[in-house]
């Protein structure tokens, strides 16, 4: 556009500029930023981002300055570019997984190969046979094809045993027929599969002889390799514009009595023998169940750093935002306070600050307990193997921790995204007006990240199996079972404590915050026990309880595990004692926040008194807040966003807020590139529109 | 596109159909829904409502079937040809602005000529001299010009001191020279400035011979009037895409030294005297004190509506979905379950839906009382014009009336449209996966409803202006002054009895209920008063707890407002014993739930005790829920919202759920024209694309 005149272009903010504030900030405190983000991110994370990001800059195709103002399918038609450029940069620059998602994080938005990189290769490799993995890998790592994974319908979601698809066994062909029987039985919401991809594993009843046998993997092509229209009795298509997430194809698909090969059923662990048409089960697919723990483990460490692109924002802006005067400051120091020093600011930052944290040492604990007794468990299957076998125990304690594990991160994951997507949007209402601008770069991270409370077990239904495994726990405690796991342990200290009550210094104590996490997590175990094991309650009236069980439960372990990272040997040794102390007071902040918005369970269980919840809030966290206020701005420079990633006005690692709002409103807004006519009596909308101009010069 | 082919076209959902399911739930329940919309409504605003629908539904323009899927300029270009015929349709039909406002809000979209409309005129009524409402006025009203009201500048927001603006005072021209000195002085927010207004009137720091008086309004023209390009100096243009409200153009604007003349300046309160050069204050604009409480008040209103739009899409789409089993039903009832049958879906529907009441009868209460004073305040003045003049106690209780209003609506704007917005984003979410669509409906409505907890007062710094007039209110208390409004009545009732303490017993008795939210906020009112008032603690100290007394105080006004409501001859008289008594319910849900959910302080203020917060959890709410559910789908229905102006798929009142999204994502679905090229090898995107060649067919 560039019709910015020449008086606009000397103008400057007023007053101290923002390069000059956050400046100031920085000089407050002397934490070791680099040193911090090698403690969160470690040097060959920090190197590999750094090496990939500078090849993406340079390719024009990822320069993201008109990505707010895209509508769809724009946004969609750019997305594909880029995902095509990605697959020629991996190959070019021979990137492994890790780099080639390193690239995809950088780029930060959802793209139309999502579900064929992930889904698509990952469900053709675990679940299928070597012949068919030579038969469908090979060509679909090449993108010969290109694939989704459609599990989920109209009609159904969560539920999978709902699913409506059908396909039934043809013993005439040895093949399936692949049927939508109903409206609801469209696929939907399937990422990739609107626009892109040309197969789909499609979940589906399996029926042999009128018989059903619940859902099973199909490899179907569904548009042709060349023209990639659909195929005959196919109908597929993209499902609209969603909240967020406009850049990915979610797509339907329905089928009509569609005939497809043998080779379409996955077959590692079922199949249907075609000589006589029966159904073969050989091996179980017990590997899933440390997969879906591995990913939601996985979900639970991206949390932290998701929410962490808000609150660098969020605390950035407010360093440089200013607004009225402290009240109560001296006559000689009355100019306009930067906004991060209000304490109903910090209140809302802050302790979000101190989140990205804890759910980022949570989840990095969590990866590391889960590879240990992975490791443990083969060796245990190596001696079972040896014909030496493990002692009882020994293997009753590997599969418990496993069952823990699994329960925890089911809890973690509905916990985690939603303190982030919460967390976030705290984050943009703390930005004032411009939060709500496009360009504060909040909103649409927030919007694109929003699926991720429904998808891998929706944050609400994966707590009934957090209540299922506590409840459990709890009959094995009652029946003097000894602890076999850390959830055992603590009911069982409860349960023996009991009576006796206990009395926890939450004030002057860290590891006694923890101490009363576990107590009321305990007591709130116990109550829901007696509540369904002894008054035998209705489940569904008890759904409520559950989901603040399971939430009491991942509490306890986000403030367990970031208090034992801040213990632990590889943080030590990584940082001086002084970031140490300022980590420590996150941990505080996070642990008696969470602790006094729940007071009442807390003090319910008998954990606290009143009277130590009213001074955590007026005094402890009050001050907390006063510590580290001086360390924010690092603390949020050590995760360490490039400006390019986050693309934001309001959160330039350089202060230049302002200055970035108004280039992109006066020079990249393709609206100002059209004068309107006003007035009523007119029926022309646009009396002269520049981009018509343009485009006919092209 | 209707490429639909046949054999999809003849699918149907499966088992039960929505309209079936809805159908049995508007059976469970004999509410009067009619009665109920009238009593909500009004006869009058029901059939004004239905009267104008008919014509905007027959109006092409208006047809919405696009929104979902047009980008920001497609979506403004929409808008303003709908202002367009607004406007036209005004005149044929000639509308009131009463009949005109409804037809704004049936279309439920933020359009070009809004600030026009509004602000723009209603600040030339207010503040212009008898000459400059005969100059503006007229042509304002006949659309020859077309204004906008320009406050927010770039660097501030609330703190309207502190802008940065200058109207500079010339003597030699007898005129005012406009300029903005720095980059953040630009204009920016400001609704129909960005491409449709000719006129501004613009909010600038009036200086007369090198001295600041503060800010005033001045109307200035910033575009010609035929071309409408800006004027020379005049740096204006539409500040890009935002989280919502992308079919107004917000704008910012940019003066370098442009001279106005003398008439700019509003001046019914304020004038520079030509001859002298004097700056002259003639009246105050008091009013604006009442204006301000008037506007408030209606946004507590719209909160329940606003609300009640998402309540009406989840609590019928709830109904229709099913998901899962009842773990604990009988074999022989193992139909999949409504999710409206989930207690954990109930406890987030069910006390949103009775928020929705809760507002509207708060904020319709707001407005009597507001009007009553009005009216008591005028007879006041006219008894002062007749030199009579009342007692001095009844002139201190009216105007103290009148601050108690001012300030409880500052707490309630905060509080309700808080409510609002996340509750809208409550009930995208218990939609499950389909609420993400754009076609939930609810998504973009949360996104254009959420600046309203930003403007007319943000909601973090309006309360600040609740905790003063407590704080105030308390000091009169102890000073032993007589209670002169209900604040002071309720602080003088928990003061004179703090030391016997209370016994309510809120599980029985509904007004012992309200009873309890005034003890609690009395308690919080003398605790902050010892802090600031004793203590001399820091006001920036005190903020967070200033927010909680504040939402205290506005939690009380609701529980009150609504639990006087449905004493009042006016609900009494329009519904019958049983429909009331579902209203009961709906003020107990609302009350427990509340009190529950800020447990804490109840307990410390010793309104109640632990035991009874944990009987109103575990028993009062969950009978609650179970009680009000079968009338869930009657009572949204009684909201009245028609299909075409909810424009959801989800909510339909016809149930017709599934074949509403299918058709949208399949038949209306603008990237459904496109077949890309998926290969990566491939520089070609789009292989076919149907939007050109329709296009070039035309």
């Amino acid at each position: 556009m560039g019709q910015t005149p020449d008086w606009v272009k000397q103008l400057k903010p007023s007053g101290p500029q923002g390069h000059e504030l956050l400046a100031a900030e920085r000089s407050k405190s002397t934490l070791p930023v680099a040193k911090l983000s090698e403690l969160i991110h470690t040097k060959e994370v920090l190197e590999r981002r750094a090496r990939i990001l500078e090849i993406l800059k340079s390719e024009q195709v990822f320069d993201k300055s008109q990505n707010y103002f895209k509508g769809r399918i724009e946004r969609f038609e750019a997305a594909l570019a880029r995902a095509k450029k990605l697959r020629s940069l991996r190959v070019k620059h021979g990137w492994n997984l890790q780099e080639y998602r390193t690239a995809s994080d950088l780029i930060s938005e959802p793209g139309p190969y999502g579900l064929h990189d992930s889904m698509f290769l990952v469900t053709i490799g675990e679940q299928g046979t070597p012949e068919q993995r030579d038969f469908f890998l090979k060509r679909a790592e090449n993108y010969e094809i290109i694939g989704c994974y459609a599990q989920t319908e109209l009609g159904h979601g969560s539920n999978v045993r709902g699913l409506e698809t059908t396909a039934t066994w043809s013993p005439q062909d040895k093949g399936f027929i692949i049927h939508s029987p109903h409206l609801t039985a469209s696929k939907w919401w399937i990422g990739s599969l609107g626009k892109t991809a040309n197969h789909a594993i499609v979940m589906a009843q399996l029926i042999i002889a009128g018989k059903s046998y619940g859902p099973h993997p199909f490899v179907v092509q569904i548009r042709d390799l060349k023209t990639h229209e659909a195929l005959d009795n196919v109908h597929v298509g993209d499902i609209g514009p969603k909240f967020g997430y406009n850049t990915m194809d979610n797509g339907f698909l329905l089928f009509n009595n569609v005939k497809v090969p043998y080779i379409s059923m996955l077959a590692r662990f079922s199949h249907v023998d075609p000589s006589s048409n029966q159904y073969v089960r050989r091996g179980s697919p017990s590997l899933v169940y440390g997969t879906l723990t591995w990913v939601r483990s996985t979900i639970v460490m991206q949390a932290g750093s998701v929410l962490a692109r808000g609150v660098t924002i969020a605390t950035r802006y407010s360093a440089i935002r200013r607004q009225f005067q402290d009240r109560d400051a001296p006559e000689s120091e009355k100019g306009e306070n930067p906004v991060l020093n209000y304490t109903m600011v910090q209140i809302r930052l802050l302790p979000l600050l101190a989140a990205t944290f804890a759910l980022h040492f949570t989840g990095t604990r969590m990866m590391q307990m889960y590879q240990q007794n992975q490791e443990k468990m083969s060796i245990g299957d190596a001696n079972k193997d040896s014909k030496r076998g493990p002692g009882p125990e020994e293997t009753s304690i590997g599969s418990d921790i496993l069952a823990d594990l699994h329960a925890t991160s089911c809890g973690l994951k509905s916990l985690s995204s939603t303190i982030a997507a919460e967390g976030l949007e705290v984050c943009r209402r703390a930005c004032g007006g411009h939060g709500y601008s496009s360009f504060s770069g909040i909103g649409p991270w927030y919007a694109d990240y929003l699926p991720t409370t429904t998808w891998e077990g929706d944050n609400y239904m994966l707590t009934q199996q957090v209540a299922r495994y506590l409840l459990k726990s709890a009959r094995s405690v009652l029946s003097s079972q000894p602890p076999t796991n850390d959830t055992t342990r603590i009911l069982h200290n409860y349960h023996s404590r009991a009576d006796i009550g206990c009395a926890f210094d939450i004030l002057s104590s860290d590891s006694d915050i923890v101490d009363a996490f576990a107590w009321r997590i305990s007591f709130l175990t116990f109550e829901a026990s007696k509540h369904r094991d002894e008054q035998k309650k209705p489940w569904n009236d008890l759904l409520v309880d559950f989901y603040r069980l399971s939430k009491a439960h991942s509490q306890y372990m986000v403030v367990k595990n970031f208090h034992e990272a801040l213990q632990s040997h590889d943080t030590i040794s990584q940082v001086d004692s002084e970031t140490l102390e300022v980590l420590k007071k996150l941990y505080r902040l996070y642990a008696l926040h969470t602790l006094e918005q729940e007071g009442s369970e807390f003090y319910a269980s008998g954990a606290v008194t009143v009277k130590q919840i009213s001074l955590a809030r007026t005094n402890a966290v009050m001050k907390l807040l006063k510590d580290i206020r001086p360390h924010a701005v690092r603390l949020v420079d050590s995760w360490a966003f490039d400006d390019w990633v986050l693309d934001s006005s309001l959160g330039r690692e350089d202060g230049k807020v302002y200055e970035d709002m108004f280039y992109r409103a006066s020079e990249l807004n393709p609206l100002n590139q059209i004068t309107v006519n006003p007035y009523p009596e007119s029926a022309v909308l646009f009396k002269k529109d520049e981009r018509e101009e343009r485009r006919s010069k092209l």
